[in-house]
């Protein structure tokens, strides 16, 4: 018995606790929203119910199985990456509604509309983009022009390339403030571009002449709201706005900016479709985004553009009640809650370990869910507190694999962890992470 | 009767004649391989048959539609693009063959092959790529490695990446002999590249050093068969293939060089899809390519890899007789029929009108289709002759729209015409052409 004891340490205890916690959260989460019991088990008729249960059953019995089998810190946790796969189990609970059926004939031109600037764009998509934005209120569209692009990295290069002057007698400066997305300076500078260069950190930006700002709000990878910081007369604003969705930050009013981009990636979990779009105001730049697009891929898959367009539009068709059948759970309510209960986990594993510290965001209110609600950021600032100066590192020897800052243009105690991850893998996150001891 | 025979000029009648003509070659070569009579509008329970007779009646009815309509020669008959709706046809007949279902929640992650060097390559798309070239014997693929991209307009972008020095002090030249691609100069320069520059005309180019040479064979615009001719020990070669299919030209052997592009757009006729492929034999320029497009685009849709691997297969197993069902024509026997008669009747159009030319090809052996046949290129490389030094304004005068030879490292006496138009724009286009006169 005392051998016994002394192999279950006050550490497993905890982990078990953890464990079950999180089964009775999440229980409550989705008996509150679903008036469901507490397996849902029992045989029912109604397909969105069963979908529903079948959801909760899942989550619950992986979490509870992780929760039996003891996690040796054997297996490689990796966070290193944005995946958003988290979003699976949303689609998988909407059945058929998003399924998308294309025949062999379809969409095999080279053009999608020869009326619109954007000759690629499928009109199906333009439209279930613009009514997205209407429905949640976080961009302005009216007056604009839409750009689809493969992800939003190829409009990330469209948008220099469409900004840059192009007979400059040197490259423009990209600046941004730090930390900032890690594959923006090798992104901007892979071709060694005559029209534009990275000069990173936009705090420390001194040069005279004209300058491309980019603004990423919510910031990838801190998760804060932020505003251009250099304003200089001669500078350009870009905005990524990849995060600006609902389920990450407060909707504080429809975004109106020059030039704003968005992806799927991040908003529905989609990123295996690589499609994004940008919202621009100057024509001349849409023409020349455009351009940059043909001359980089020729257009953006139609399959994927159609396929996104029936995405959005059951998002959108959820919250304007366009269809009388039961749509089961609206997928910002799915996503913000899912978000909201990972941030609890996470703030409480970093409070047990007391290794690490992460960054305390200001509530605000929430016009989309009309409410005051904290930012749940898709990455996690994760900062090793101590004398650990190599956070990424640090992490690593315990098989959990993230992205140090270094990559971000700051120091090595912190590092960005993906929040997006499937519930299982998540879950053997904090799990592991509260356990962290020197 | 003295008016009527006023308008209805000898003119009128050659055009009758050329629709009518069409009817009848159509009707032989659809007679001679599916055993049909004239319209085929007997009641059949075979569904294949059934396909192909409203192909045959399809064509013969919108090819008749035109011979009563009077084509008045307002209607502008664009074919500066190499649009390949051609296909359409086709892959109409094939019903749902080729029809995908993809649920909301599948190919949600960005990862697709993490053992793959290529990690964003669906692995069925990769599997369907290396069946074809061993069902059409167009390539080697043993023991290389599959890339894929956002079309092979991404891949040469990516290949330019891949292969020039990352620590040269200027950028590498790169060249290829004209007439070349009208895109390849603005592709390669957008960017203002350090890494790469565009050369031009490869019989021209001197300079010392390294460079890379482009071969297209078959050539776009001009079809014919391709070789390097730069010839220096510095030198790499990039071989375009997108053209190296049975119905354009002679199969002669599996090409086997350093790195080749195809693409769907042109192989299959899905250019909506933006889908190709490189075939790469050095791992280190496989692992830049894949670099290349994860910095650009992030990977690839998987929505349309999915998609292009079901067309690849639909083929392969046409010809691998792996469906017990009747499978209809052959994808490669449609596309090699249908591009000799356009062919046919474009050189008889040519010869009536007097004014143009067009290259002669000679015949050779194809092993795919065993038997001896002359090249039938996707594109028509006209030249005007007589004193018509400026063809596509000459051309565009007469309402039909190509690319003229500036555009491709030539004089102005050429245009370029897409081949792949559907039926009725293209016998509107050899109708009015064949009518051109001083």
């Amino acid at each position: 018995m005392v051998q016994i004891a002394s192999v279950f340490s006050m550490r497993h205890f905890f982990v078990l606790s953890l464990a079950l916690n999180v089964s009775f959260i999440l229980r409550s989460v989705f008996e509150r929203e679903q008036g469901l019991n507490w397996f849902g088990f029992e045989s029912e008729k109604d397909q969105v119910t069963q979908r529903t249960r079948l959801s909760v059953s899942s989550s619950l019995s992986s979490i509870t199985t992780l929760a039996e089998a003891q996690d040796c810190g054997e297996r490689i946790i990796n966070l290193d990456h944005g995946d958003p796969t988290m979003y699976e189990k949303y689609w998988q609970q909407m059945g058929d509604k998003t399924t998308v059926v294309i025949p062999g004939w379809q969409y095999m031109s080279y053009f999608s509309d020869m009326s619109n600037i954007c000759w690629f764009l499928e009109p199906e998509f333009a439209k279930q983009v613009v009514r997205l934005h209407k429905v949640v209120g976080n961009a302005v569209t009216d007056g604009r022009h839409i750009v689809v692009g493969t992800g939003s990295s190829q409009l990330y290069l469209a948008a220099l390339f469409a900004l840059s002057p192009s007979d400059a007698s040197e490259p423009i400066s990209v600046v941004s403030q730090a930390p900032y997305y890690s594959s923006y300076p090798s992104m901007t500078d892979c071709l060694k571009s005559g029209l534009y260069k990275w000069a990173g950190e936009a705090h420390n930006f001194s040069k005279e002449g004209p300058y491309i700002e980019l603004v990423t709000s919510p910031n990838n990878p801190d998760g804060t709201a932020r505003h251009s910081v250099v304003n200089r007369n001669k500078g350009t604003l870009l905005h990524d706005l990849a995060y600006y969705w609902p389920q990450y930050t407060p909707i504080s009013s429809p975004a109106d900016h020059e030039l704003m981009l968005f992806t799927v990636s991040k908003s529905t979990g989609h990123a295996g479709m690589r499609i994004g779009w940008a919202i621009v105001k100057d024509k001349e730049v849409a023409k020349r985004m455009t351009k940059f697009v043909e001359l980089n891929t020729i257009g953006v898959s139609k399959d994927s553009q159609i396929r996104a367009a029936k995405v959005l539009k059951a998002i959108s068709d959820a919250y304007e009640h366009v269809d009388d059948s039961e749509v089961g759970e609206t997928f910002f309510d799915f996503s913000y809650h899912n978000m909201a209960e990972r941030w609890k986990l996470l703030r409480e594993a970093v409070e047990h370990s007391g290794m690490f510290s992460l960054p305390k965001f200001p509530p605000a209110f929430c016009t989309f869910f009309n409410q005051v609600s904290e930012p749940r950021p898709a990455f996690a600032w994760l900062k090793c507190e101590k004398d650990i100066e190599d956070c990424e590192t640090f992490l690593r020897d315990h098989k959990i694999l993230t992205r140090g800052g270094k990559h971000f243009g700051v120091g090595p105690k912190y590092v960005r962890v993906s929040m997006l991850d499937r519930d299982e893998n998540f879950i053997r996150f904090v799990k592991r992470l509260s356990t962290i001891r020197v």
